[in-house]
């Protein structure tokens, strides 16, 4: 475990026994078949990353309250939610290192559950009784289905342009993140400024997470990626690596990628071409870059909050978003 | 057209025309491919029973503000949200007499639609800025979900009782029209007692308006029914006119009528038999009268409220969930 991981851990282990709680507690009262599911996919070594960000924000705002983790848990079942029917909508074989719940259990569940935890992250919402709340919970559930959608929509074009993919992370990873800080600032009463850092950060760190992922999908081996290498071209699915990479290339290069990009089913030979190609023009490098520099704006927009540690591991977190099992 | 149906539309044609409206509104600004898809299911003929309902009932508590059609188009998304799932879930091949979704757009686009538009109604009762109306809906989807999986976890099992029956179309049908009377009330800041009224009214109307539809099953034709008749039982779904026959059944009938029903693919003539035992035992009967008992249940509800043309509509529109196409 990196030094920076362990840290971070230490530092938040009683909150995320409190949000294991809270996660458990939630689902009390309900179907056994939807809290096996549920379970499936909530209980399955998440990071807990979405309500870790709310606690923490709310607790750099100075959080008085005590529901604090009860809140908190609407971004693990939203997380969770739209894990079920991306799932399902990408045809993943895996999760987390674990077969996929709509191959256990069958599309039909694997919908009706992840409608039920939306659902679920919407009742508790509500009970913060703060219309904010609720409308960023709801923006939150309309940018991520929009962002799936034109994710699907450009399956397979190979002439994606990187504004394109940032609108479409944004969508599907940022505006969650942003709104879990954001709501941590919402539920504390927080002034108007450090909502606006809090969500700022929220988003900076979103962008840099899902570039660090889709990093991942081109320098990792499928045991320490809890899913097939290269997972995401074999889907027609193009990321900044390969974006960058063939907007960089000479035009026979591009040619070349682009033959092996719309095979789909290639090779482990013609991966290790593409790979090669993409590190020849930068497009791993690239995406490494334009990730920190989220972090560094993630960090910037914490100055606002005198020092304290929950700050320091605000940054911490922000930091360990590039240096995540690579 | 029945006379009755003739005279609801007639009174309700202005806010027919005005619920078209905010339900087209209500999408602007959005994914065009979303758009096509919400449109296929949105507008493909729906009775707009459900925002009717919350705009009528608004009216019976003299509502005094000017959105409440923006309000109703929360209960046609919600319906058009779970008609998308539904579909995709029971592989229901027409809907409204149209292909279903999900086999024009594929399986994925109607779960990501379907999310949208459940967002898109949460973003809507978000804007009330009433916590009461926004816990109403999260309730709500929690409920349909839930009614969904369980139905699903009892398919094929022909030992469903009608309790159990009663408890799924409850949570499918009965929730979001108990629920669009119920905000109707909310809105208009209407008294305690009006409001539980109106919750009544709309659960009677939601339980007959179900019972009805299951009947269709067994007494129209695929013309006028828009699916093909004895589907549900193809499906493996029991209903109330075959879970009545089965209890009032002798033991030989019963394990005939269990044999035809469990072979799912049977024959017309099969069905007929069916048909005929469900006759003898009084099923079609039973259902006919249990639904007419929601109904005047329903009318029951709104004795409340002074004498008034509106309340007068509301009590035709409950008398018509017994009239439809049969």
């Amino acid at each position: 475990m990196s030094d920076l991981k362990e840290k971070i851990l230490k530092h938040v282990q009683p909150d995320l026994i409190a949000i294991e709680k809270a996660l458990q507690e939630n689902l009390h009262g309900h179907l056994e078949l939807v809290k096996d599911v549920a379970g499936h996919i909530l209980f399955s070594g998440g990071k807990r990353l979405r309500p870790l960000l709310m606690v923490l924000s709310a607790r750099v705002c100075h959080y008085a309250g005590n529901q604090e983790y009860a809140y908190s848990a609407i971004f693990e079942y939203l997380h969770a939610a739209t894990l079920l029917h991306d799932d399902l909508v990408d045809g993943g074989k895996l999760r987390r290192g674990r077969t996929a719940a709509h191959l256990i259990y069958g599309n039909a569940v694997a919908v009706l559950t992840g409608d039920f935890l939306l659902a679920r992250s919407l009742s508790i919402a509500a009970k913060t009784g703060l219309p904010a709340v609720i409308a960023a919970i709801a923006g939150i559930t309309e940018n991520m289905s929009q962002g799936e959608i034109q994710q699907l929509a450009r399956k397979g074009d190979d002439d994606l342009s990187e504004d394109e993919y940032r609108e479409i992370i944004r969508c599907k990873t940022a505006v969650l993140m942003e709104g879990a800080s954001r709501v941590g600032a919402l539920v504390s009463h927080a002034e108007e400024a450090e909502e606006k850092a809090l969500t700022a950060f929220g988003f900076h760190l979103g962008m840099a997470f899902q570039m660090a992922d889709d990093l991942l999908d081109y320098t990792a081996d499928t045991d320490t990626l809890g899913k097939v290498a290269g997972a995401d071209l074999r889907e027609g699915k193009l990321t900044l690596p390969v974006i960058r990479s063939l907007a960089q290339a000479s035009a026979e290069d591009r040619e070349e990628m682009k033959k092996i990009i719309r095979r789909k089913n290639f090779s482990p030979a013609e991966f290790e071409k593409l790979l090669a190609l993409m590190h020849t023009y930068g497009g791993i490098a690239y995406t490494r870059q334009q990730a920190e520099k989220h972090v560094r704006k993630a960090r910037g927009c914490l100055a606002l909050f005198p020092d304290s540690e929950t700050k320091e591991i605000l940054g911490d977190i922000a930091g360990y978003a590039l240096h995540r099992k690579q």
